[in-house]
């Protein structure tokens, strides 16, 4: 499999392992000393099993249903390192849900070790309005 | 020079360049396709020009004269990609001056091309409090 297919398939695998909540499945392919920049506080989180944590307090405010989505995906592949970015959504059921209004824009960043992709680093975010410093959602679908 | 301390030296001559107002500077090592997810609206800027038009509508709400600065900067290199990421923060003059409130998270994303790095994708961020909606600012220094 080329290197831009085996990392469009681990963001496929990650997308149904949250829509199960498998939040095990969902870091699984996370180096240990990852870092993410979340959506939501705190501004910075480091490690794997912190990364597995944040997502175990997450998803509680989810529905039971949905589907994660994403568009405008761009990949970019040299030597051992992969970079991803786009959008991601969710398509909650019902679509009213609160936890569902947005889509964010999601930087993904995989280094490869021993034939194996693993993220090193994510960022996922909104923009804010700085004349009222409120998030500005983006268009979930 | 190694490939990591060329990348340091491109995000030092970034920040004089920001330092100065130098628009036309900071966006000299940008690629033409470059996609930047930005602090604030809109969602996604494609293409150096736009960016640099967003750094030219934006400067005129900072002060005359700030530092930029940069901590926890983190830089991976394989091959021809780098990824960098870590806070940048502004230091405005006078303190109080409501552009330099808050650092911001940063990733960018340099590919190599004939020798040369040039940004290929960059995302600034800060997080969200999804109580609210408001933005959380980060201490800036």
């Amino acid at each position: 499999m080329k290197a831009e297919d085996e990392i469009r398939a681990l963001v496929a695998d990650w997308s149904r392992a949250l829509e199960r909540k498998d939040t095990e499945a969902m870091t699984r392919d996370y180096e240990d000393g990852a870092v993410l920049f979340d959506a939501i506080p705190p501004a910075t989180t480091k490690g794997r099993d912190n990364i597995k944590a944040a997502w175990d307090a997450c998803l509680p405010h989810f529905p039971d249903t949905f589907r994660s989505e994403h568009r405008d995906l761009t990949i970019i592949v040299d030597g051992d390192l992969a970079i991803v970015h786009g959008l991601h959504g969710f398509a909650p059921d019902p679509a009213s849900y609160p936890s569902g209004q947005t889509a964010m824009r999601i930087t993904v960043c995989y280094r490869r070790s021993g034939g194996r992709w693993r993220v090193v680093h994510e960022h996922v975010s909104v923009p804010f309005d700085p004349t009222t410093n409120k998030a500005v959602f983006i268009q979930a679908a």
